[in-house]
């Protein structure tokens, strides 16, 4: 067991902001509301999976909405602890530790934030090893968890608990609530014991995050390219280097849906990558041919500093490298696919693992 | 106290109709529910106010959504129970009795169905004295009860439970959650003790509206006019007499809008009635003038059998007597203006009781 001090929340803020693959929101808001946490608190444990007991009841927490919208309606700070709490009285009990759900700037800190209000331990691990748009799409799901009980709260103390005959309903449901809430809500879902967390969990997740944050930063002092420090760390290529020319962003149905264009520069000049996206990165083409799909992992990181850029904060003329990562291998079986793959998000492309696509468009 | 039998309740189903000012639902489904479940389960208690303990607990339940959608989704039946026990877990003790919040011809059945699948007396009272579209448009809302915590139900299973900081966010974001659940859900809420209801109920609801059902099913027996039965039981006007020549309905944030016109015959010839409607008819018009504002109930009787015509059972070419009928005195007050006026409703008209513009435009 190690903690987690207020230097290791920066770099887990960096890092998750990469495997956010654009969404999971904004790591500035993240980092600030977990550090502020650890400052009031003390610092934070994070346990192995393998430490929790099989009994022990596991409390995952996050937000839920369109990215855009987090940046201007502030949570109050009251939300993951009043979520936490309702599930507590849900399920008459303490409980044991919380976890994050997916990878991102904001859903791998208010975790860490949860678990430093209640203290709590958190759990090393996630259900995506990225970020997706939708409740349904982590690997619990896919293990048969239900997302029942889910608690919603908002800013203002609003609170509502859904308990729902499928996964799919969550979403549904607290999707709308969500957005009536002025589409962000700090969730409470997908309670679990250990034993089922130990079967379902991706693992490492927060550690492997922290890496990541901890060489773009230390990067720069060891002037090495933050971007191949990132692509070591997580087996990803380098896609293509561009300039920002182009991005359609809309705020519909919870989501910020959207499409951006990137002019190459440098080797891929006379190139132009596009990249769409629903507040995660889903797909990448260059010239028109896919060169990344969802599930793997889209992101663009800022050619000099190499953080990452999330979908809400792109901006034209900004200079990227966009990289793509292989997924958790669980998102490449039949029922991962079906559940996060290119076509469920409408896409008419089989998916072509990223390590075998490079291959083709590179030849 | 009396008991309501299988024949009350088609009384009532027809005279809450008359009340529910066009919405309050379908009186078929509502009577359908109702008498089937006291044939299954005996006759419900129908018992006074006063004779509520002031410590009672007392658990309403109301359908919530657009009366069109409720005549094609149907609800299963084990809704309102459902509703009625989490009610009951939630308070951690027994209830003492449910009843009506709205009358109309679903809301008014619905509570006498849970009376009896419950095996619970039903409070001769409700929070409107007819039927309004929102949730805060109840007395007790007037009297500072919180509609919170409000309990949802859908026919597939799916349960929602919600905790506010005011009545105008339960509307807010029970109306959103319905409207994802296919625009109808059964809902509990406004949890009173019995000293509450005795101090904010609207008495005596479903007594009268069994009456005016009574009075308009043997108006054919005595051969009287069925219309002229209700306009004495409720002190009402009878407005205009005309046949439907347009109606246009829309299904939009939840609610049936609309307006309807209807085309003067014998006394009334050459003149033109419309009305327009929010699940109720709010607004009535002779000419372009109006001859009855909402809190005042408006409802269209069909001229040979007086049964109540609902706003989504409006078609054209019916015949009908548009009636209006004084408000309970809660809804002539400031509060209760700002609540359910004209002006609620966006209309650009100060409130004029119906007794007085009956006066204005018979000049």
């Amino acid at each position: 067991m190690r903690h987690l001090t207020i230097e290791d929340i920066g770099y887990l803020a960096k890092g998750a902001a990469v495997l956010g693959t654009g969404g999971g929101g904004d790591p500035y808001l993240g980092k600030l509301m977990a550090q502020q946490a650890i400052r009031d608190k003390g610092e934070v444990p994070l346990i192995e999976v393998d430490e929790l007991p099989d009994d022990a009841l596991v409390i995952p927490s996050a937000m839920m909405g369109a990215p855009s919208a987090m940046l201007e309606k502030l949570p109050n700070g009251g939300e993951p602890e009043a979520a936490f709490h309702a599930m507590e009285s849900f399920f008459g009990r303490e409980a044991y530790a919380t976890m994050s759900l997916e990878a991102g700037g904001i859903n791998s800190c208010i975790p860490v934030y949860t678990a430093a209000r209640t203290g709590k331990p958190l759990v090393d691990a996630d259900g995506m090893g990225r970020a997706f748009p939708e409740i349904p799409q982590v690997s619990f799901s896919l293990g048969g968890v239900s997302a029942s009980p889910t608690v919603g709260c908002d800013e203002q103390g609003n609170q509502g608990v859904l308990n729902t005959i499928g996964n799919a309903w969550v979403e549904t449901l607290s999707r709308t609530v969500t957005v009536a809430m002025g589409l962000s809500s700090v969730i409470g879902l997908y309670v679990m014991d250990g034993k089922t967390v130990k079967e379902h969990a991706i693992r490492g997740t927060i550690s492997l995050a922290i890496e990541i944050g901890k060489r773009i930063e230390e990067s720069h002092l060891n002037k090495v390219s933050p971007v191949d420090s990132v692509l070591e760390l997580t087996k990803g290529f380098r896609l293509f280097e561009g300039k920002l020319a182009d991005v359609q962003r809309e705020l519909t149905t919870g989501f910020v849906r959207g499409r951006c264009s990137f002019e190459g520069i440098d080797d891929y000049k006379g190139q132009t990558l596009t990249m769409d996206f629903q507040n995660e990165n889903l797909m990448a083409f260059i010239d028109g041919e896919p060169c990344a799909m969802v599930p793997d992992l889209i992101t663009a990181l800022d050619r000099e500093s190499g953080n990452a850029i999330t979908t809400e904060t792109l901006r034209y003329g900004q200079r990227a490298v966009i990289i793509g990562m292989p997924c958790a291998p669980i998102w490449r079986t039949e029922a991962g696919l079906a559940q996060a793959g290119p076509r469920f998000f409408k896409y008419d492309y089989s998916y072509v693992p990223i390590e075998e696509l490079v291959k083709e468009w590179r030849r």
